[in-house]
């Protein structure tokens, strides 16, 4: 941590600071500029809890130079995680993996239908989700456990691994059973009981990034994971909420090469939610992988003007048997 | 609802617009405009799940007029709700209410001190948090249920109510038992199993708004609680995000007069969280007050400098007698 | 400026990095960490351009410690500024000034009418703009020089100094033959030729904040026009840009104590573009207040409904009446 | 225009509405609903000024269907555009453009040798800045006009066309004097009475989106420049500002087929401004061309490490030869 005193500070006010820094048992190197001095705080572990200096007199700011995360960060952990799904792998030197399926499970004979189509486009996992986290109360909220039923039916059916959302801690144990993937989602990205609980298993888990979450929170996030010794986790982008609402959120694409740099853990993108408009899901797919994605999860439902949840966003069967030729050549050109 | 056709649609993609309205079992009204048709869609109860529409050929856009919101709304409920904490009152006609206390409890000293330093003030309820949401796996978090039993003893010690956050399902037999007042955290505000649970108790509930959430997901987060039966929740801006870093978040203050347009539920800021800077507390919460604000919570620790917790924008006991003393010159001055 | 290595990094790395700063003609520090190595920078008489360095092998990121801005700071420059505009000053110690008037100068009846009416109620400056800056190129553009004119007249009859916007360095004799302060709108805030041009002249200017600028940049922007000698800067908040469009913009009002604390300038407040809302800007114009702003600025036109632009956010004369009423009342409470 | 009551207007408030309507010189359309009343506006020929509906007692919100934009819509002009920069071509169906060059101008050698290096990998644009926008005053401005002719004279001798940034009006002559290609900066997107000037110009012009712009408002400046008779327009996305700080901007990747959809205009991407991050440019550059961008604009400098502005984001010679490599071989498999 660096600590930044005022142009105008004592040397009474910062002989205040460097011993309020060894209160902490920590070292205080003063830096005297031409301007101002900086405080140097040597000798921490990790991320450095500054309220007891912030607003010391004197002090005009303080600067973080240790993240809060470290289990996750490729400067401590150069070599890349590679997430192994009953055999789908994601993460560097691997085929990037399409997911697909619906937003929400619906029926058996909609989910069957789903998995026929997109394992035949060449999907490998199949996505869908039981328990529907919605903005009003009075939506579809899914279909809960009879619904896990039909995913797990379904991708049997297909021969395909099945992902699904789990939105709390009693819901674990049924989505385990059934599903060979979590989920969570953007609005449990910072649930931080459900992150530890999660952590305590040995099944891989996908984390959506939080809709207002910088990238230095997202990856805490996974640290919460991986601080409790499940290290599959596989990042997903999936949109940032800013101030354009053409699109549902913005699409962050350049968060992928960034955390490929930053972290060692493998990220894919979800141009669906991130985008929520149908004809920008196949631009977006073809720009994550071109841009390193390890993966990309697509929504597919078999009627998507009659889905129960984010229709507009979902591609047929029929686009996403042409997305899925798009990107099958892509790959081959990318090296694949 | 209201679909806006491109200029260019067509008769026949107008009216397979409108065939899908009535699928839906609602009604078209087409508005035939000099350069495009809109189609009105009338006959629904509520929000209308636009999912079948929005991507149909000719269409440009779905505008919707209904809100994921009812029961919270002073448009379908005109009359103010008053939500009463053992006698504490806020909303409407009564005294704006200072709550205060620790960001979080940590020991039977700290909260014995801060609970009579705040009742001497003036604070009408006392806080304290005993389960942290903490970015980093690698902060303090909390002291759990221990910490529960130091809050309602030092709050029987004052004779103040006390309010403290929930973050998970599991832990509200615990919270009950020893707070007046449930606190649900900014990054649970859509932690939508949560709001339903505490719908189901006849217990008040503190509402804070998350901290990327549009005033429309904030009430519909708000319905969620009252449309399981309960009533009594006080909604709390405390901050969204912003580009801007040199505060914590951005207060967005004009949310107070404008919430109480659009809702009957009572209304109060936490300028403590929304800033993250002890020296704008102080302005935060008089402009809080003077903008129509039920209530301001604040933060105040007997050490502010050795906080466990956001020390940096904790007041410590004198500086918040002072607050007080010019909070209630201010109280005064409004007419209470 | 502070530069972070990685926790990999080589010496051969640091040793390069040294280099580069020593190239520059600065000092370098190492300041070695038990995870990584810091470089303090030392011997910047001000800003660093860090773009020889942030890219070198090894470095992790730069921090600057340094601002864009100098002379507007309080660091360097403690006491506060007072700007006096034909008598009317703002600033630490003096009256919190009201200005009013119309978004746009319709004509001269209109203008008459306004300047009457705010006068009346006790406004200090008077407003409205000629040259209209316009999201589309089919919006009224405003009545340029002629309009200027009316502007000054109904300064005159009304007694009032008169403030307008300047948008282009052409129209800036024109507009200093007609108006005491010169307003530079947000659209503007980085159009650096005009701050330049303007920080030669010896008018006193309005500066509003960019709607998406940062404090610093906001600062920065002073800065370009108290550099050429002009020091009569008034900063003016006015809304920032984020995901909630409930509201025009928000208006982050914390940023009126900070600025206080950062900078010698003295600070204003505009409600009524910052909400965009007529019900919001009695409640905000008090909130400024309290929070120390040095003004407010609020449209006013004698019938809003019929306004040519920004009605809804115009308050009529007997609005702005009740509310100087109020703000009189307030004002006296603070001591003034 | 949709007018939206409340859901308790009177009879007497929405009659007031619609002659209010019919006071504009519209329509006025009610659609009862079964929870409340909207009033379709009818009869308006482009974007309606709601300013004297939008507070009209029992009004709840007014929805603009028309946009601020026509001229530039693809809905009113199928067609796409083709721009033509001395015999480059930029648009549907055109080999996408790739311009290259160093953010400022500095010197002739470095001019000379930048054109040199990007004109031998395969760049047809060469780009160089004279006048340069900075935050603060004490930063390199650029060489001015003296640079026009290094820019010139660079482009002349690897016989490519040439693109720099105008600022402001009174350079407009100089500026084309030099230049193939105007470039308005993001700063100056809304710099209104620029745009209308440079739309009476014959000149290609790229416009780029300003950093907190949304996609109607960026549409809606290009619309001043073709209002005004230049049709060669340009667009391109350059990262908008978001709460990311990890990069220097967000880049909005989505808003390239989505702008594709929505104008017949070319839109190109600035991957090196977006970023602000050398080692993100070739990703993003390869996923703009995927998504279908018409151009990609990169910043190369022969010795990034010296160069005076934004070097940490420039490539150099060699770094660029490699991306040009690779974009080609994209291309080619793109069909191109």
């Amino acid at each position: 941590m660096l600590i930044v005193m005022h142009h105008s500070a004592t040397d009474a006010q910062i002989d205040a600071v460097e011993k309020a820094v060894r209160d902490m048992g920590l070292q205080a190197v003063p830096i005297p500029g031409s301007m101002r001095t900086a405080i140097g705080v040597l000798g921490n572990q990790g991320y450095v809890d500054d309220s007891a200096i912030r607003e010391l007199p004197g002090v005009r700011e303080t600067i973080h130079v240790s993240k809060p995360y470290k289990l996750v960060s490729r400067d401590f952990h150069p070599e890349s995680t590679v997430v192994d799904v009953k055999g789908v792998k994601f993460g560097d030197g691997c085929t990037p993996v399409i997911i697909a399926g619906p937003c929400s499970i619906e029926s058996e004979a909609q989910m069957l239908a789903a998995a026929r189509e997109v394992k035949a486009a060449g999907a490998r996992i199949l996505r869908g989700g039981a328990f529907k986290p919605r903005t009003g109360p009075h939506s579809f909220q899914g279909l809960g456990v009879d619904g896990l039923r039909l995913l797990r039916l379904a991708g049997a059916a297909a021969g395909l691994p099945v992902i699904t959302e789990v939105m709390r801690i009693e819901q674990l144990d049924a989505v385990c059973r059934h599903a060979d993937i979590l989920q969570i989602g953007a609005r449990n990205m910072q649930n931080f009981d459900l992150l530890k609980e999660v952590g305590k298993l040995r099944v891989p888990v996908l984390l959506k990034r939080g809709m207002s979450a910088t990238i230095e929170e997202f990856l805490a996030a996974a640290e919460y994971i991986v601080a409790e010794g499940n290290t599959d986790v596989i990042l997903c982008e999936r949109g940032i909420r800013t101030f354009e609402r053409a699109t549902r959120n913005t699409l962050d694409l350049s968060v992928v090469p960034l955390i490929r740099e930053m972290s060692h853990l493998p990220i894919i993108v979800d141009p669906s939610h991130a985008t929520g408009k149908r004809t920008l899901v196949a631009p977006m797919s073809k720009a994550a992988l071109v841009a390193g994605a390890h993966g990309v999860m697509v929504e597919v439902h078999p009627d998507p003007d009659r889905a129960l949840c984010d229709g507009a966003q979902s591609l047929d069967g029929k686009a996403f048997a042409k997305l899925m030729d798009e990107l099958r050549g892509l790959l081959t050109y990318l090296g694949y």
